[in-house]
Order: structure tokens, then sequence, then C-alpha cells
């Protein structure tokens, strides 16, 4: 379904307002590398933005070359007659500050220091993020985004933004997404940083002078990931008992399918993935909490909105599950709010938000033509 | 409930019977080491064996001497006047083989070698386990167990000694326990196995020499180990979102409360508990497949087995689920087999195995009795 928006080149906002951050630090100046897709018409009243998960980034849809293997990250959403059609609409992707791939980040150079940041860059939280990327989408002159659409931590970026800015979007998809973690969520991600700070090779978060990185670590972290973003019964079915060589080997090399997947899972992540921003971006999910401010009264959150909402919940994700998703919904009815929920049946748990299902992409399609 | 069992002393079974293992090497003579509480009676007929979980042992119930601070891991259930009644019965704790606290592991010396094991101890399965305590058993006098009562891998195993010896037990009290582990279970078990194997301090298995111990990598291995035997709703409660000193602290220091009880956990393990053990008590789990040489079908797993079955599940399981349990019991029922099955509502997951509950307690002193 769709074509793929071709050959995309990535640029550079850099931002010389100071940014004012919530643990009480400041940026005196930021970069941030984003992407755009498609045209924004002359009103500017088409445009898009798709905030990133924790590993995500910029780089959505399409290649940045005839022969790049990879597409962009949710190249099945993104494209010329595609659910988020860029025929019609204005796609903006943005790698959040601290990430990974080209915006300002613990291996950038500190402009006061002249020296790289590494363990000194801030913790910043989503609110942090979308008031950077607020200046990004301002320096495009546009005032109103026509909607924010973002799955997992991005659906996290997408509520704040309509609660921070609620005269800026008019349409939020929040998929796959929740109002806080759990105890579980955050004992998960804490097993994750353990990993990686307990690592020789991570010398305090500077490693970058060391010429090394915490590989050992981010393997761990990210074979621990993967298991919550898949649920049981796909992995079942997917692997289930099978044995690479069709027998036990009585020694501790891979011996299952299973075990096999994840530690090439991890594997590739901790040649590519930066340590900082893995630690960062657990942090930012266990701090994001709508209702923390708000005396734990999640319906009072919303109650300044304007945007409308389309709340997407997989019915297999225990790592966000519909419950959570219900109850976003129930906060923003409480509130008069224009939601739709749709609960899309699915059996490949967390990861379902970036797979392709007719139901699902029919769901955002018909949504954002609405 | 009850009392306790008061000042217990361990003994050491020696046995100089060769024991062939199922991966193809063979012990010449292994130790066990084991505890009993109560009575024997003449005609030998009161024994209850209970085989440990992954990081269990022989030391069941009662305390080693007056001060002790902590008595064997299943105090609350074995005790004059407890569900385990050592007025009536003569109660078995062992040490596997390959385990921590005195049988012989890596950590003895290979009477061939005269040298420490070390990365050169064999992986045990159940059937060798339940191979070796049946040598024990044997030397106490007793023909047939009363019966076995095994929670988690010790249910495994209890499930294994009705297979392998049917004429040797009467009753088995399998307890929040499954056929075999799916992907999931495998997976988690992988990682904990890979932040052990990838620690620095491993040494492949040979630490004991280098006067060190994997303590990061055991510490990862049980913080992770706690998230599967707590259930969501459980973290929760016990933990939410609870901060430690009431606010963020913008670093990686412990901030939730889940974090520092993980932590605290992780920390104590690792100064205890041998990492050969674990890595070896992992892959048991993993390679316990009662199907495996039945074709895939459970029901042919209990063709000739003759004891009596009882099954309990805990609701909040998500370690082994009530479903896995039900697979267990329809096996069983396929055979005629005289089988009860009890789904016992707790919300503590997997760990309400080891808890208190009247429902559970009742469940099982009730079937011992009848």
């Amino acid at each position: 379904m769709g074509k793929s928006v071709g050959i995309v080149e990535s640029k550079i906002f850099h931002c010389k307002d100071e940014l004012a951050l919530v643990c009480g630090k400041k940026l005196s100046e930021f970069d941030l590398i984003y992407e755009t897709y498609g045209k924004l018409n002359k009103n500017k009243t088409n445009a898009i933005f798709i905030p990133h998960a924790l590993s995500g980034n910029h780089h959505i849809a399409g290649k940045y070359h005839k022969n790049d293997k990879y597409s962009g990250w949710w190249d099945n959403m993104v494209g010329p007659a595609k659910p988020i059609d860029t025929n019609k609409y204005f796609v903006i992707g943005i790698n959040n500050l601290g990430g990974n791939d080209g915006s300002t980040s613990a291996k950038s150079i500190n402009p006061k220091t002249k020296k790289v940041w590494g363990s000194s860059f801030p913790i910043l939280t989503v609110k942090d993020w979308v008031a950077s990327q607020k200046k990004l989408i301002n320096s495009l002159g546009i005032e109103k985004l026509y909607a924010i659409v973002g799955g997992s931590l991005g659906g996290m970026q997408a509520m704040q933004w309509s609660i921070d800015f609620p005269d800026a979007v008019e349409k939020i998809l929040c998929i796959a997404a929740a109002p806080s973690l759990t105890a579980q969520n955050i004992a998960f991600n804490e097993v994750a940083r353990q990993a990686i700070l307990q690592d020789d090779e991570f010398y305090k978060g500077n490693f970058y002078e060391q010429k090394t990185k915490p590989k050992k670590g981010l393997r761990i972290a990210r074979m621990l990931g993967h298991i919550t973003y898949l649920s049981n019964d796909s992995m079942d079915k997917k692997f289930g008992r099978k044995l690479i060589q069709g027998k036990y080997n009585y020694n501790f090399q891979q011996n299952y399918e299973i075990e096999s997947y994840l530690n090439y899972q991890g594997d590739k992540f901790a040649m590519t993935f930066d340590a900082n921003t893995y630690l960062r971006m657990t942090k930012a999910l266990d701090y994001f909490d709508l209702e923390k401010n708000f005396k734990n009264k999640l319906s009072k959150v919303f109650a300044k909105i304007k945007a409308k909402y389309l709340v997407v919940s997989f019915s297999s994700d225990w790592r966000f599950p519909p419950s959570r998703s219900k109850e976003i919904v129930k906060a923003l009815l409480d509130n008069n709010i224009n939601v739709t929920y749709a609960e899309i049946e699915a059996e490949t748990g967390h990861d379902a938000f970036l797979l392709e299902s007719e139901h699902y992409h029919n769901t955002v399609r018909n949504y954002l033509r609405s």
C-alpha cells in the first residue's frame, strides 16, 4: 500500500534561544536534526509531527541513497498514499535532544567548556523535548500542527504537546502509550540502566574520551527491552522451543532460536546506540507522569486542552496495555473532549504499533481524513 | 499457625555409585547435603520429599542456632501443626547436584583431577537430579515416598519423579510449575545468563582460582528474576511510583522505591550465590520438557505413572500461569489419573507459592491428609 517518499535528507535546526530544563539546568543553545516529507501548503495547515519512541529518530521514511539497505523506522505508515499520506500532509520527524543521531546530546561539545558533554549532559524530560520541538515547528512558520502522531514514548510527547501548547495542535494520535510508567515498567528500565552503569567500559558516562563504549551493558539492555516489546504468544509462535541445531548442546552457547534472536538484536544495538542516550531516554520514560502535578487526578490534566484525540492500543501489549490507554480515554471524556478509541486485535505485543495491519492503518488514515 | 521445627542440622550423603548424566558425562561419585524434620515411622511410609526451586536449597525449615536470623525457605509450610506437619510426616530437603550449599557442584573438587571443577562441571537436567535424589531416598531405607511437594522448578522435579519412578511415590503436589518453559521464559533466562557470562570476573566459569566472582552479572540476573517472580499488580501496590526521597533526583542514583528494592535484592544475591550454579539451574529449567520424548503429546507422558496429583496454580503468576498448570491437569485426566486442581486467588505473582495464604495452605494440608 502506497509508495516510498524516495530519497530524503536531514536538516539541522540550530536554536540560539536558551532552553530552561525541568531539572533546573539550562541549554544555552542546541541543535535538532530533522527531516520533512511532503509539501507544506500555503496556509501551513497540513503539518503532521511524529515524535519518536525510545530508540527511534528523525528518519521516519524513505532512504538516504538508492542502495540504502534500510528505510526510515515508520516507512510503512508514512509516504504517498500511505496512512499518513505525504501527498496531502507535510510530515516532520525530529531526533530528540539527548538523542543518538545528530541532535545535541552527551556526544556533543558543550559550548561553554568546549569539551564533550559526556556525563554532564542533563537528563531531559518529555516536557523539555516538547519545548524544544516547538521551537523547531515555529521556525518552519507553522503556528498550528494539523496532527501529532506518536507511539509509545512518542504518544507521551503527543499528549504533553496538547497540554503545554493547547492552541498549537488540532489532533493528537496517541498510540500504545500510558499516562505514566508502572513499577514493573520502571523496574525493567532500572535493570537495563544498571547493566550499562556497571559496565567497566562506561567510565561514569565519559567513555568517549576512552575511545570505547559499554557494549556489554547495551547488549543486556536491548535484549531485555526486546522481551517487553513482544508478547508471550508472538514469541511462542515465532520461536517457541525451536532449537538452532535441533538438539541440546549442554553448554552455554546459544541453543534455542529465541536466544539467537535476542543476542543478535543485542549485538546490533550495542554497535550503533549511544549509552548516554539510552540511559536518558529511559529516565524520560520513568519521569513522565501526567498526574504528578495534578494531585494524581488524570481528569484534571486535560482540563485546558483543545485538541481532538485518537487513542489506540493493542490487545497483546503488556508494556502499555489497553487498560492504560483506557485511563487516558476516560480522563479525556471527563473533560468532554472529542475522543475516539480503538483497541486493535494484534498478537505482536507493544511492537504492534510499528507493524502493518489493515485495521490499525485504516484507523489512522480515516482519523486523519475525518 | 504451627510451630518451628526448632534447631536443625544438615547431613551429607556420600554416594559412591556412578551417575550417568543425560548430557553424556558421568559423575563417578557425589555428595548431597540434606536435612530432615520429623520422625520416619516404623514402616517408613510417612516420608515427604521437598525438592527446591532455582535459588533454594536443603534448608527448608528451622534455624541452625538460637540466634539465627533466618529460618529455612519454606518455614511457613513445614513444621509441627503446619500444612506439611512434622508431627505426622518425615520431611526431607536436599540441595540439588550443582547447587550452592554443600552438594557436589562446580565449586567442588573433581575427584579425578583433584582440581576444582569450575567450568568443567556438567550441566545437569531435572532427570539427573531425580536420579541422584532417588539414591539418597533409598539410602534412608524409604521405598515409597508418601508425597513429593514441589513449587516452580521443584514441581518439575516432582513430576519427573512420578514418571521415572512410578512405584516410588504416592502423591505429587505440583505447585506453580509448567510442563516446559515458553520462549519468553527462556528469553529471560538467557538475558540473565548473558549478564553473568560476559562479566569480566566470570573467567569462563573458573573465577574461583582468581579469588573473585561475577557479582555484577549476578546482580543483573537476580534483579531481572525478581521482576518475573512478582506480578504487575503486586509491584504497583507495594511500590507504585513511590520516590525514595519524595522527589526526582535527575541523576542515575536510585530514585524510586522499586529501584532500591531491586538493587538491594541484587546485591544480597550477588554476595552469596554461585554463578555456575545459577547458570546451570536456568539451563535445567530451559531443558525441562516433558513432551520432548513423547512427540509433543503431553498426555502420553503420564501414561505409566501411578501417583495421585494435586496441581496448584496462582491467578497472578505470569511466569508459570494457571494455563500451564491446566495443561498438566488435562494430560493427567487423559490418563484417568486421580487429580485435584486448585487455582488460588493471589496477587503476589509466582512468589505466591512461597507465601502464606489460608486457602493455599489448607489446600496442601487437606490433600496430604486425604
